[in-house]
């Protein structure tokens, strides 16, 4: 099948194969909540770029669901009262995204537990997972992601979601330190801008997993599910 | 002082700080070992670029020394038999880095417990900390350096060593998940290449701390020691 | 003032102070919910010996709430279907704990996400804080717990709540390890018999920290907070 | 196969089979080693109980070798200095112990990473894995266990060693939160004093697993692997 190394196509074959098998998968939806998606000027962490992958995610999720195959949500939810973030120890990204983009007007209210900002944009069905207390980057910090995978038994992690040069990147990070096998969806994911999102794959596809298309892999799972090989 | 914002050099202010006390840092030398760095053909995991800091990195460190400052060198060391890695669940990066630099001949003697492959090319003084298991990628995983820096009563990291976009970028984005304070030395790093180099350390000056030239950083210590501010 | 050591009462000295200052420290509340504490039949996960605590936790966190101190709610939640326990890889106590009580008739609906057995039992005020996805036995396993203590900059804990020979003492080995000072409140704790609940506290006391009555240590708070020292 | 359950003998059935399975199995041999073992009046942290179980244990290691088994033997090092301990944040026994005790004269020396103190008793031989960075009670904590047992597809630890009511108890809880299969050892454990050995396989056997005699063991992974069934 087709994978991206350091933003090249190139045929990859059967060495790959642990990489595909459906069953032992979790799909790992990122930050996809209102607090980077909303349109609204009060949006608290704007990550406008990723709005073009709400339609293209959800319809994924929805091939996914069809195969059998399980997904797992991830979003950032924060204390009331900031004890864990902006009245605590504060997180670096509000020290030094400003320096690029300028004050931003509502970050205070970023993730709040309860409010608005904290609401899923992608559809959760009743069959998925959810794991809602990220309060760093990382899908896995300090969550329960990594138990929850295990419990699972899950091998293969397939990431697609916000801020590919951040918490996209992060997580494959993590991912790959515990010994998942990762794949990070080209087309499902947004960062910074394009140049930091290339990167970002970049580095994914040279240290962390594959760079595939969304479309290829579903034609992977479905070519296997019928017992045919690439 | 001057910072790198995404690549662009500018002055930053007192808001930083808490960045700067060097009594509540430590410097964190990432995999500065013959495993990448000797000059043998053998060479089990090749980062030719990073030869050229090892002189600056032991220039840094011996005034980092003489302000009093903390040191902690961190290396990739594999159990013999690769119960923790090719006989076992491989790195992520054994499969992956192959599809852009072709086979690594030596690549199973990377890191492999008592070989040479584990010697410091930099230089470790007698009063330096060290932690001498990192596996995967991560300084942290699955090392004590948190519970080492917690012990310490570290708050702020100042990274050097090898692969920018790769074990540094990731021990970075650990750091910031934790709390920690981080500073990524610029001109003491060095990456897969000079463009994935300079996205990583852009990547950490939008959402992960400081990037800053050792000199400067250096200067302002010994500024701040003697009473004066920036 | 006294500590129980190995279950007998001594005075210990101001060696001990960096326990007891209420600034660093945050109470743990373990588990004091409907599943563990409901008198119905029901009751998925019965610890009926800690019901006699209630009254005296909740007068304890308004003491603690009048001088100014800090509480952290703990409980276990595990997701709907099973897929972090009995579906997944069940909870080991589920395995053992039934040799020595005999079949527990509703235990696959302990502690399920939104069931009326995750009820909190004591009061849990505005300004308190909570845990909510204890998964297994420890505080802090797999929650945030740990980042949120390190967040407020919280040095000292204080636990109180259930099984003192089960999650409360294996939250206290986490807790030490973790380089937190302990103290464990001997009559606010329950276990599961007067006699393992008595070892607990011994080792407790032997290992891990401090084994005080929680009227000893409202004194202490109250003397310190007023200027005299014990 | 005879189990004991809050210190009465009994039979257990097929359903704990899958604690049985050699080939899955890491036996933990936790602290055997001279800074708890060294009949000297140095001895930094003296367990005197457990010299009784160095025979024993290595008698029960070759049979496991014998029958193609893994074992993983890990001890307690501490940095030269004790940045990571007396000069650091300092161990909670060191705190609490003495007030049992009394004063340990050469307790500073304790697991002093070059030192005498951290050689093995116990007979490591060339096949075992070792986790050599033990920093508190946990042999889980802050070492790379849960990595090494992972990598290795290990879903079942049996512990023998020291300190039955204290490290051993704790390797037990963080092994049974981790979802591990989890056996300790009645006949090759050591704890402070018979009754709280006794209280903590109590709580092994009501919370976490199988508190087993050796010889029951061997015989009942002999049986198995002849393709007889208990």
């Amino acid at each position: 099948m087709k994978a991206y190394v350091y933003e090249k196509a190139r045929e990859i074959g059967d060495e790959f194969g642990d990489y595909l098998d459906l069953a032992s998968t979790a799909v790992i939806s990122i930050d996809m909540h209102r607090g980077h998606l909303d349109p609204s000027p009060d949006c608290p962490c704007p990550a406008p770029r990723a709005r073009d992958v709400v339609a293209p995610i959800d319809a994924f999720h929805d091939a996914v669901r069809a195969l059998g195959g399980r997904i797992v949500h991830v979003k950032s939810v924060l204390r009331p009262g900031g004890v864990d973030d902006v009245n605590g120890i504060a997180s670096t990204w509000r020290r030094t995204f400003p320096l690029h983009v300028g004050e931003i007007p509502n970050a205070a209210e970023h993730a709040i537990e309860g409010s608005r900002w904290t609401e899923w944009v992608t559809r959760v069905a009743p069959g998925d997972m959810r794991v809602e207390n990220k309060r760093r980057l990382s899908a896995f910090y300090p969550t329960d992601l990594d138990f929850l995978l295990r419990n699972q038994r899950i091998t293969t992690v397939v990431l697609n979601g916000g801020f590919t040069d951040c918490c996209v990147l992060n997580t494959a990070f993590d991912a790959a330190n515990h010994d998942y096998r990762v794949i990070v969806l080209r087309d499902l994911v947004r960062g910074t801008d394009a140049h930091l999102e290339a990167a970002a794959l970049s580095m994914v596809s040279l240290h962390l997993g594959l760079a595939l298309d969304s479309q290829d892999l579903l034609a992977e799972w479905q070519r296997r599910r019928t017992g045919l090989t690439s």
